[in-house]
């Protein structure tokens, strides 16, 4: 539940974007990589959380935060894409819905 | 999405009660409290985020947080239930719930 | 220990700001404010371990987020220097001397 | 700055540690690993970030999650211990420091 009822979409996918991130980190551990994946969905995971943590206490940079994060999400999703597997592949997913969230709070 | 299942109804438990304090924090900023409201929802809000984040990482000590995490959503539960506003009673039953619910995973 | 040894004092800096503000939090819980101050200290304690976590896995948009943290520590030290207690009185100096390390990675 | 003097130098153990430890994820990635490092790391900075954080408001059960991060930490730095990398043997010293400073604490 966030103070402000207008970030709640944003908060899920947020939310969403910040766990699917965090359990890729640990799904990639010991795999190859080519490109940032999962480097990326580390620091996708954090501002993710610091996104819901800044919607929940209606911040005053709230959007500025969301529109860093959408900037981020894409760049993940994008790094993810590229990856074959499943968890790569729902990661990108879980990005890509956390890039429309926040740029919609953002705007 | 957690790397583990039979984590998710804890997980959800705990994104609501960290958002739900986190939020109380906030809207009793200002007001008198006689007792630990809201200072027990900042510590509530943090020890259920780490919650998420372990059981997230399917931690090897992610039924011991979760143990310790009942128990002070206990406390705030409590805490927070002795005041009359309309946020304070919502975040105590966000916090009953995620106590039911990290008493399950510890179990 | 970050990852880029030029993050270093930027680190120290935020880790110092994050903190002192948590601190002032709760040393202004039930005193009257008639500004930002702490609500402001929540939102910076935020971005200041963000900004830490960034820096310490050398994140690609670490100088974004250590901009962003600038601002929210130069609002922050602001609302507290308005204030004549000791703590709000540290917490600005906390934040001017973040929001200097903030720029000085950002540029 | 802590509320309470007497946790400083745990605080300063959980921030070094918190760090070093999610430092070392990064430096693993791609890396092979016969053991939990640094799956491992990533759940010690998650639970040393909580430990500065709790000690910093003063929370009721900060000895209660000193204690727990104490027995993380002990088991990271065993895992970290059995890798050659200097990364590794680094963290490995982190969380042995950081041990100690959680059980005096615990204490």
């Amino acid at each position: 539940m966030a103070s402000n009822p207008s970030y709640s979409k944003c908060v899920e996918a947020c939310q969403e974007c910040a766990t699917t991130c965090l359990a890729n980190v640990v799904a990639m551990l010991g795999k190859e990589s080519k490109n940032a994946c999962p480097r990326c969905c580390l620091e996708c995971a954090a501002i993710c959380t610091l996104c819901v943590h800044a919607m929940t206490i209606d911040a005053k940079f709230a959007s500025d935060y969301c529109r860093l994060c959408a900037e981020v999400c894409q760049w993940c999703a994008e790094e993810c894409a590229a990856h074959d597997h499943d968890h790569c592949q729902k990661c990108a997913e879980a990005c890509r819905r956390c890039a429309e969230a926040g740029q919609s709070v953002a705007a």
